[in-house]
């Protein structure tokens, strides 16, 4: 039984709670904090595409197609659909050779409604260049173009299928999951993301390794800690990129820069790296809950760990506790960190 | 601790899971089925619309501003605010002679995308009329003017602030609430609701009693009772106004008709009347998750007590389980009831 980490408070009352795990593992994989059952098997979903991006850039490919900071922090991300995300996506593909076509993750409604109701109003619908995954899959198009070119093959063709847990470039991605978190995948449970690829159900105390050593390099291969470097600066230049508007992600990193990389994946889970303090976190929520849930409690780690100045305070304090307010303004609740998370935390 | 009502797997293995209440009670306050803490106190949020329409028929204020059934179902609803339903609020405040100022739940967009994105190509931007609350404070508006109308008064002061818990209307709403709950409400834990009007927390054991009461008319005063029974058959006759397209409450209620009554509320709150077994069920996910775990139980409970025929059946196994398709449109997992929820409920 996961302990309760946030609670939503109403008039006073708790009207409605929310149960998780969390762990914080440096690269050595010692537990610097476990809550909950760190090591049930979890989905991280799109929480772990830093690591699937790393064969991106230790392939070469990034450097051979140009892709810059915003490209990269794209490959990262799981956007808004702004049309600065899918014109990214785009020029990601144009610099393979290849078109939105060649993406395979299908089409959804930008999660940025404002971005949404633009495109309605321009009499437009959405591609699968405005879907979430749209950077991750240019990322995996691209190194799939240099595999293809790398082999004398034709590019399109090549990469036809790569959401396929047995093609090259997916079995690529899914060795550098399992050389970063050093879990098994081939005795993993797996299952199919929303974006079609395969996501590999990983403990959280092993997700936190990853994430502990895609910050710091440590127990990486030379290529990999490399490219987890590159793939850090880019998002850290280009914090934009990695979500969008208003979005958690993008306000962090926006303010932290190369002090914290962090992913939000569905189901209520959330990844991080605190490179100076060599740390990984892993969270994820029983429920699945993503917005006010797993963030809290991503903010309050963060400000466990990486409260340094008044700045950080400041921004911190903005994140949690959450005001909750009415469709008349008026504050008629809070989503709190619950005590057994403050309690487990480092005092900030 | 509530048991797991829901799971969400994904590949095989749960992925996300959700505990909860569930009362299911009959007009003498009979338990006949009851899972977790049925008698801690929960905000029923929107839940209990029908039960606070109730002085608006019981006054003659409905008579009296000849509201038909789609204005009748519009006061029981969290509407879409799609067209119909924002031209159905405005046209019951007309009947009491005053406009959308006078509503003060606030605005918000259309809880339907497509609506929304349509009012934004048309360059407009959402009213008070678009709230999903609209139907129930324009209900409340008629309700004024009517007691301001027999004071002697000039209705559009006499409404001002009638969303107040010391405000004549609401005072009359919370009395009905009390009436048919047998709850207290002076010494329940009250917040302040989405639309500014108070929650009052109500345990679920006395929630479903309300319902069975409003289903049947058992324990209500003649005059509730009568206006129980004009509700419910303005919500069947016009089921699309309670809720909208594709929603639960709606898809439920038009292949029902008379035969249910069922109303969701948020953070994860579902209440029902089947007039016919005498019974109410009142629902609370801890997690307040609506769309994907309660709409699931209250499905569970339909199928268990509501199953009289084929179309019965192809109705609920479309409701639950629920296949969890990805962008691409395929199946990746499922949400199905818990094996808790199953057992206590009788064979469907």
């Amino acid at each position: 039984m996961n302990p309760i980490l946030v609670n939503v408070r109403r008039g006073g009352q708790v009207e409605s709670f929310h149960r998780g795990a969390l762990a914080i593992v440096d690269a050595d994989g010692a537990v610097h904090t476990a809550l909950g059952d760190i090591d049930r098997p979890v989905f991280p979903r799109s929480a772990v595409k830093g690591l699937q991006a790393l064969p991106l850039v230790a392939s070469g490919a990034a450097e051979a197609f140009g892709l810059d900071d915003e490209a990269l922090a794209l490959a990262c991300a799981s956007h808004n659909g702004e049309p600065a995300h899918a014109a990214t996506a785009a020029r990601m593909l144009r610099a393979a050779g290849l078109g939105p076509e060649a993406l395979e993750c299908g089409a959804h409604w930008p999660y940025h409604d404002v971005s949404g109701r633009a495109l309605a109003a321009a009499g437009a619908t959405p591609t699968a260049l405005h879907n979430n995954c749209s950077g991750k899959h240019a990322g995996f198009v691209c190194l799939g173009c240099l595999m293809a070119a790398a082999q004398g093959q034709d590019p399109a063709a090549f990469v036809h299928g790569y959401v396929r847990p047995d093609h090259p470039v997916m079995r690529e991605v899914g060795a550098a999951l399992q050389a970063a978190t050093g879990c098994d995948l081939a005795r993993s449970p797996v299952g199919t993301d929303g974006c079609s690829i395969p996501t590999f159900a990983i403990p959280l105390r092993q997700l936190a390794l990853g994430f502990a050593r895609f910050g710091t390099g440590l127990g990486l291969s030379p290529a990999h800690a490399q490219a987890a470097a590159r793939l850090r600066r880019a998002v850290a230049a280009a914090p934009f990129m990695v979500a969008g508007t208003g979005r958690f992600d993008t306000v962090v990193m926006d303010h932290y820069r190369e002090r914290v990389f962090c992913k939000v994946g569905a189901e209520g889970v959330y990844c991080a790296a605190l490179p100076s303090h060599g740390l990984g976190v892993a969270i994820k929520m029983d429920d699945g809950n993503n917005a006010r849930a797993v963030e809290l409690v991503m903010a309050a780690a963060l400000h466990a760990l990486e409260k340094k100045n008044e700045a950080d305070e400041t921004l911190l304090a903005g994140l949690a506790p959450v005001r909750l307010n009415n469709w008349n303004g008026i504050e008629v609740g809070q989503i709190q960190p619950a005590p057994a998370l403050t309690d487990a935390l480092p005092r900030g």
